[in-house]
């Protein structure tokens, strides 16, 4: 059998674990691996940017998994700042640029896997792209804002007493940094849509988030539309604008979110879906396409709970999509079932969560619900240390089915979501989960797990709403 | 309709929570709640004791979920120093001794609860009841140690350096006893059954819990018999003899464990299973008898992973119980499916979890399984403070349903189990579990979280057992 070739383009977790995957079931002398990225790095941890930039991370390299060297040692042929410029679908090929020389070529494949990742939504105001301003979505951007702190601080220990930050947005990527920069000594306000930050839940718990940010000294701006970055006379961002006032900024951090990178994808003609994330089988594979595989922050992936198509930029579904697509690729087996939508994040020491639904994400697809709010602690009332954690609950009307789950509080609130994302998985109701037999011992759980309280309540809700 | 009697035997967790319950349920025109408790608490966190003991909370009162004044203002006639002597079934009726006055008198039920507990297990050694000789189980267990303590310390902040206590047993008490001891300055030596300690644990498992506690400075025996408590000239406990050595002890503590307390319901003619607890159906009504419920520490449960009855004294279980039989006795409605066998714990910063079936407890019924064994960290690598977690995983043959997992390691891993706990309650299998949307954040996790890295290689060693 002749050796088959398999290009790869993307060189961060999606691609580079479909390439590792393919590699562990393909010897080179049955398959080739040959893998692009257009970038400087390969194989890094965009999700731990934000503690790089804040200092809690000492330096690049540590958010670095694997190095091209360490791809090629295990045959695979990356080819670091190289850019696929077209895909061929009929000829099967593709054609790459080297961005040091400029030189082009068209190489063939027999399997092809595309994860060109997401981009930060930039929309276009003036000044937008003065110096000053940043997105954090890659490795390049993340040193580009750290450059741009270190001219703007004092010097006295890297701190920056009396600088001014904005960031623009308050989803997860917005409220990391947002500590990232209150850590780094900045005077931190945050512009942001909407009536609370953190938009990925209900208002009534983001308000909480505001509350503690509010505590941290982190001033929140709420529907706050930008309109203008404003320069100084050095062409560097001074000022964000909004419609209703100007904030001083020695720089600004854009954390609006991000969408697919697919403009290759849509020049080939590959099927996209609503958010412009490509459309996949659960194998991964590109819908309509047998050798065509897609993963990671470009696709969108089907919700669980809604029953609809999403798409979720997250390093661990990038991770779990390699994995099947280098196996199938590989000529194994794997099958990506969907998500529930489950994301943690923090502010400095208030952990936030979700999953499932929110209330806006049920009715809009159909769903009437009803809904439980408890506050309780992280461990037993009397032992030390004991702190406040607030759970909200969405259960089906009639049915009794979770729908989704937030929690924000202090340490510990952060990954009992889990519960309730394997609760979802399983379209457990939230009379089941009241009988739930979770771990209690003082110093990690009341005697009644705080999931457990907001359970009771649901289920109690569930009753009185009746048919 | 006339006014129904319900008593109500033991007035902690389970006893009260039903009491409690059924009052909501039902106004005092409708039912008369008499609740005996023998001795001087009611409602008190028993899982409390060692770190009131070890000084983490301050008092004992702290401990105390409901006083029994509060009770008797929520209606519920609750008798303090109480015992009930006689249960006289065909009769409807006990019989309840006054411990103070010594009176004695029957009183009537047309419902009644049984929650007598549990109580330590008291091997008949020589010396086991000299003064200095301490169970763990209640309150005044707690005060009467802390009695000994304060007369063993030299008073200097209430330390106890050069003080020596041994702790036979390392079971959930038995290790918390040992932390609550060095917490306070003793020399700690914990005397223990088999090879490691930890028994709940695989001794694989038990081996990290064993090393954690070399690093603590607390000294581990494997396989001691105990066979003498020896007394000092003043009577008091001063040394603990097993067959093979000496160990000196300014003051001992039992950790052996606890049997379900039913002697009552035994002479009653109750119902009893091979562990001695008391049987009950799903509504927790003791089998056979339409109008007697019983809950909490005297009862053995469900094991939905083994099918097989067991007891499992724990705090959450005998709060679930109390809820359901006071659903059930104020004409409500609630149902016990059963455990899965969830328990969590921690030495200082080693945290320890189990849930499911351990090896041994999987042959037993006759269970074929794979293992599979993880290390992994409790956040992203490169963010500060990553601390190891190690993770075991039992699958089931052929069918490759999660069967069991146990966790040791450092913050975080304790509730990580709740993840299993619902997935055994789901019937997953450990191919879906790899499949699992938990959440994911570097603080938080590694992008793969240790309870999928495990998911990942038992569902490989499924694979690999084939048929």
């Amino acid at each position: 059998m002749a050796t088959q070739r398999l290009l790869v383009i993307g060189g961060d977790a999606a691609g580079m674990s479909a390439a590792s995957q393919a590699r562990r079931l393909k010897g080179p002398d049955e398959l080739e691996i040959v893998a692009f990225e257009r970038g400087h790095f390969s194989s890094y941890s965009a999700c731990g940017i934000p503690y790089w930039v804040g200092g809690k991370v000492p330096k690049r390299d540590d958010l670095i998994a694997r190095t091209p060297t360490e791809h090629r040692e295990r045959d695979i042929d990356l080819r670091m700042r190289t850019e696929v410029m077209e895909i061929d679908v009929a000829g099967a090929r593709v054609r790459a640029r080297d961005l040091q020389t400029g030189a082009e070529e068209w190489t063939g494949y027999d399997k092809l896997v595309l994860a060109t990742g997401a981009r930060p939504v930039r929309p276009p105001l003036p000044g937008i792209d003065a110096p000053g301003v940043h997105g954090v979505q890659t490795l390049d951007d993340g040193q580009a804002l750290l450059d741009t702190l270190s001219r703007t601080e004092d010097g006295v220990e890297g701190r920056a007493r009396g600088r001014r930050a904005v960031v623009v947005g308050a989803g997860y990527i917005g409220v990391e940094m947002a500590e990232a920069l209150l850590n780094r000594g900045y005077e931190v306000t945050v512009l942001h849509r909407g009536r609370q930050p953190m938009s990925t839940l209900d208002p009534d718990m983001g308000r909480l988030v505001h509350e503690a940010m509010d505590g941290l000294g982190i001033t929140t701006v709420a529907d706050a539309e930008v309109v203008e970055i404003l320069t100084g006379d050095d062409g560097r961002a001074s000022a964000v604008a909004t419609k209703d006032a100007r904030y001083p900024a020695d720089v600004v951090v854009l954390g609006i979110g991000v969408e697919p990178e697919t403009t290759l994808a849509r020049a080939a003609g590959l099927p996209l879906g609503e958010h412009g994330g490509l459309l996949t089988d659960l194998a991964m594979r590109v819908r309509g396409h047998g050798n065509i595989w897609a993963g990671g922050d470009c696709v969108e992936v089907l919700d669980l709970v809604s029953g609809r198509e999403r798409h979720i930029p997250l390093g661990t579904h990038a991770n779990k999509h390699g994995q099947i697509i280098g196996s199938n690729a590989g000529g194994g087996y794997g099958a990506f079932p969907g998500v529930v939508g489950t994301a943690v994040s923090k502010v400095c020491d208030l952990e936030i969560a979700r999953t499932g639904l929110r209330e806006k994400e049920a009715r809009a697809v159909g769903l009437q619900y009803v809904t439980a709010t408890i506050e309780s602690t992280n461990s037993a009332g009397y032992y030390p240390g004991a702190a406040s954690m607030t759970v909200k609950m969405l259960a089906e009307r009639r049915t009794g089915r979770l729908l989704g789950v937030q929690i924000v509080g202090r340490e510990g609130s952060a990954k009992r979501v889990d519960i309730a994302a394997v609760a979802l998985t399983a379209q457990m109701t939230v009379e089941q989960m009241t009988a739930l037999d979770l771990g209690y011992a003082p110093p990690f759980s009341p005697v009644w797990d705080p999931i457990l309280v907001a359970a009771r309540k649901a289920a109690k809700a569930v009753r009185d709403a009746g048919a």
